[in-house]
């Protein structure tokens, strides 16, 4: 697997942290590794539920933000495309090729619309999310401007709090509105139920996807009696996923975290009450120890400019002697009672949350049996426009 | 004051959040902005304290990782030059062209070391710190094989309990170690007290600075006594640049955050028990609501990938109406029980921490008057090797 990028025009250690072919030894630290044999094995466990399931996986690409790993996800994956969360990611998709790209988001600014309507002169589908019938009509009039189509789902609130409108009548006005209004066109219903995702409990997390599948349920009936159909019924997460899958409602899963999973999400609990495993590590920061001068702490090269700790603190791979245990800007702390590790170890950690993790790297060095196989940049970094 | 870069290589919404001379009103958002006036004020209070106290400020370039904020801060601040916490930002920074460069971290890695030692040819004066004699002939051969000249500050942990050895004796065997090496110069002694910086007492903080204080009397008084001069004696940050400056101990202060502020530095007090008040807000998050779905809920555009909320979530600036509540990966959720806010509006917030909020984004977009001013890069962003 090859970057998007010309890799020659980078100089290792001043702008990318290793080279292909280099042992996993010599990578320079902190840094993200992918271990791309559980990367694709993650890969592949969604694809095959999709498969058996006879739904669609639409992978979430503001979790990496990165085309190569869409692009894998697609091409193996069997992915149906992608979603994101910021024009300006889609943008870095669609650019790159990608032919199908939800903003599963609102996009209410002025100049963001006419970003978001310009998009599909690239080759992409185009499809964005509505929960203000007022949006309606600023972003038809984008449309018709460019001469394009922009898809509209219509986001449902099925409990996360955040963006949405209430499920049932709301959610047909703006259907009617969008299917009225010139240049776009009503394509269903958006219902990410993002706040259960990290519950521990699977019974709990199920009591709220079967509220959400109510949800829109309700909303499909009520569209279905004015002659609206859902070509895409879209949500589901990492922690949800075979909530929706089976629910025969959702068509359209939207899963992130899965191909590299965190420490937050391996909290959480299945059916027979143990920690989810259908997913495996594929993401490790890798940090170096650079500090021992304390015999029980060492100090690492990963602090809060290598992650976001929004979820709490990495763990350590695969060590049940040493703990990371607090950070600054540039350090962790590594407690080491037993004085194990030496300055220049290496360690890799799992960090608590993937998806702002990511954000802060430019690449993924992508290993495999020791070696450096594959250098992705994370392409869509600090599009956050 | 113009970025470093030139502008007409950036496409204004995909890469670049605003243009010179664009109205505020129209910047896209999420970005940070800085309020030029309060930032050259910052600059100036420090600048005009270390003239009055005869001593050296060298800016920390870790916080903002911008060359053309260093800059500003050299010319107009006086600062005496850049420290940084690794290789690659020295590497920026010495690039630049920036000729007084302090890797106040220890550089340990092998491929670090060379990098370190290839500095002074770009023109730099080269500073790292040191608290492990191992560490002495690494960069002594590295320094001999370049041809250059590395000077050595020991790094005493003088309370942070992060890197650096205790004070005295080992202080003096470093030092020793160093001036016996060639390609090194012993060049004195770091000493930042990291982990009283945010503590809320004046009093709290000065009697951990005391300590810190009479760690480096006591060691610089041993190294004399060995014939050992300190031409740096470094520390200081914003919540404790003035004990340092009054030590007749610490030369050059290292102060950060001063320039641009967050919110965990304004709950700090000074001697009269009141918030600081010598710095202002300059560095603020722009937002816009992007969805109002909810009467009492205003949802904004910052979430996790726009900011670090490892010491807290950021405030809304100049509003006591409405309130930031929570946040995920994109979004902010705004307490809004009045109802003050409409889709589009723009606030600005405060981030809890700036350091790692700086890095997480691409560009400083200076404001003055109601206009955009200047377009600096977050030069050293993601440079964490």
């Amino acid at each position: 697997m090859n970057a998007t990028v010309n890799l020659d025009t980078y100089e290792v250690g001043y702008d990318i942290p290793a080279s292909i072919g280099m042992d996993e030894a010599d990578i320079q630290t902190p840094c993200l590794v992918v271990d791309l044999d559980a990367f694709e094995h993650n890969i592949e466990v969604m694809r095959a539920y999709c498969e058996k399931m006879g739904i669609r996986h639409r992978l979430h690409g503001k979790m990496h933000k990165s085309v190569d790993v869409a692009n894998y996800q697609i091409e193996k994956g069997n992915s149906c495309g992608v979603c994101c969360q910021k024009v300006s990611e889609a943008e870095v998709f669609a650019r790159a090729g990608i032919k199908d790209v939800l903003v599963s988001n609102q996009v209410r600014d002025p100049a963001k619309i006419d970003r978001l309507a310009n998009l599909p002169t690239f080759g992409a589908r185009t499809i964005c999310c509505v929960d203000d019938i007022d949006n309606v009509a600023e972003l038809s009039e984008a449309a018709v401007r460019h001469g394009t189509e922009i898809e509209v789902l219509v986001e449902i609130d099925c409990g996360a709090g955040r963006c949405g409108v209430s499920a049932g009548q709301p959610v047909v006005d703006i259907a009617k509105a969008v299917e009225a209004a010139e240049g776009l066109k009503f394509s269903g219903i958006q219902a990410y139920q993002g706040a259960m995702q990290h519950m521990k409990s699977y019974e709990d997390r199920k009591e709220k996807i079967d509220i959400a599948v109510d949800m829109v349920k309700q909303s499909m009936e009520m569209l279905k009696a004015e002659g609206l159909e859902c070509d895409i019924v879209g949500g589901g997460g990492t922690g949800s996923y075979y909530f929706e899958g089976a629910s025969g409602v959702y068509n359209e899963l939207q899963c992130g975290s899965y191909a590299f999973m965190d420490a937050d999400y391996q909290t959480i609990h299945d059916e027979k009450d143990q920690p989810i495993s259908e997913f495996k590590n594929s993401l490790f920061i890798l940090t170096s120890v650079m500090s021992h001068a304390k015999s029980d702490k060492a100090i690492c090269d990963a602090g809060l400019k290598a992650q976001s700790i929004d979820s709490g603190l990495p763990y350590i791979f695969g060590r049940d002697d040493v703990e990371y245990i607090k950070c600054s800007d540039e350090h962790g702390v590594i407690e080491d009672s037993g004085n194990a590790l030496k300055v220049n170890d290496k360690l890799k950690l799992v960090p608590g949350h993937c998806d702002p993790t990511c954000n802060v790297h430019d690449w993924y060095v992508g290993v495999r049996n020791g070696k450096v196989e594959s250098l992705w940049p994370v392409s869509a970094r600090g599009k956050a426009y």
